[in-house]
């Protein structure tokens, strides 16, 4: 794996943008998107972006044994989603540490910020304690970060 | 494990029942239980109707690397279930095979059936391949029927 | 809406396709896709079919009060699918009604089908009474089933 | 609906608790339960607390077109929840306002706490706007924190 020369095309100005439709199965009675879909859209989106720059879940999951899990999420709901809409969300990397890194992510519709969300993700082996993230994983990330300083 | 003398309480000539409230999380933006939310609270009869005869999942998939899955269901959807709705989910074994089992499924509204399910369940090992249901389990199933048979 | 003289491009044959990436959220301690999931995967991909042909769910939902409904579904599990597979679903019309239609849906991953699903749809109003399906909708289905009888 | 002299039984020290059982739906293919579930679990509980002071969904929301949604979570995820595990959900409420309450909930296995969470939660019209939580809805919400302060 190579330093990013060219961003993946879902990526610009280290942003990372992942399209997600509403379906029936992310509403709820109240007509809206149920809150805590918001966050499997959000997994979809990081886990999208960790694609793009290499890393996928099984292969680590399998070979190695680790992870990444989150430990914490800070979540604001602004504005609720509905059925069939079209939404995008928006993922940037803001700190990357050893064994943990720090995102912020949108969904938004169009320019209105529906979701806000802060999420920490620790790497784990599967006994459950804190590893160190494989560092070209960590410079793959870090590219991101500079692209974003670019923009 | 010896044979069942007194059947456990949830279960009653035969039949095992599972009371299950519907929150947000189980509807949908139509006002009703979304359609494939149905099988979860299946699932989880099934789980606690197989607890009670002393078979649990992760001791079987820890210990042995088998599970019962899930071949085919047969499903038809009678009446909506709605928010806030206390449902009953009525389990009872059909047939039972060396490596597969037939359960016929109801979720209930008081005395109406919401919806119908048929289910063929196979036992394997974690490689896909089918294997013997434990002879005990078996047996314990095989009360069961016959307690509803003397119904 | 006229006659489709073009197909969409997701529809080939007759046959609706729609791509579906396997998450975390669709996985489950088995470590394979949780069954009733698949009943989310073939709700997106009717959804997105209908979609295709002019039908979009709020817009009757919120202007006429009616909404196609899951009667029955009929459903094998052949294969699992696993976390990080792209599957994808195909949509077929077999049957349409007055005030009701019949699919056939597979879960492929591949060449290799997965899931097999039998599914009658009802079109109701919201008190919960069958109701004729719209001629135009009605039109543009048969469209597909006839594109489906010259490939 | 008279002030509570006897706290229901669900209702200790102001706290008001609830179990729950983990099965296949809400687990992944980590081995885990799935981080976005615990928010079900989290909603589960306040509509239980509410229902015990005498509020229900339904109720309001065909009525009077209100509903408590969630506007803000802080989330904190300190150990993983595994299938077949028996969680109990504490639920105490922490300030009450014209329009909002906060709570604080726990996801508990024994005395261990797996999940820590901070909800806001707004009361609000259909139309979105922000409304008045009713009169006797809150004085049976200040009789748990009452009841908590001399816990």
């Amino acid at each position: 794996m190579n330093k990013i020369n060219q961003p993946p095309p879902s990526i610009i100005d280290g942003k990372h943008r992942l399209s997600v439709r509403v379906y029936f199965e992310d509403t709820d009675a109240g007509g809206i998107v149920y809150y805590a879909n918001y966050l499997k859209f959000a997994e979809r989106a990081r886990t999208e972006m960790m694609r793009e720059i290499g890393y996928e879940h099984t292969d680590t999951l399998e070979n190695y044994g680790t992870s990444f899990v989150v430990k914490a999420c800070n979540v604001e709901f602004a504005k609720p989603g509905r059925l069939d809409d079209l939404l995008e969300v928006e993922t940037e990397i803001l700190i990357i540490r050893g064994a943990s890194i720090n995102l912020r992510q949108k969904v938004k519709r169009g320019d209105e910020d529906l979701v806000r969300m802060d999420i920490k993700l620790a790497y784990i082996s599967l006994n459950g304690g804190p590893i160190r993230i494989p560092l070209i994983v960590r410079d793959r990330m870090s590219d991101l970060i500079i692209l974003k300083g670019d923009g």
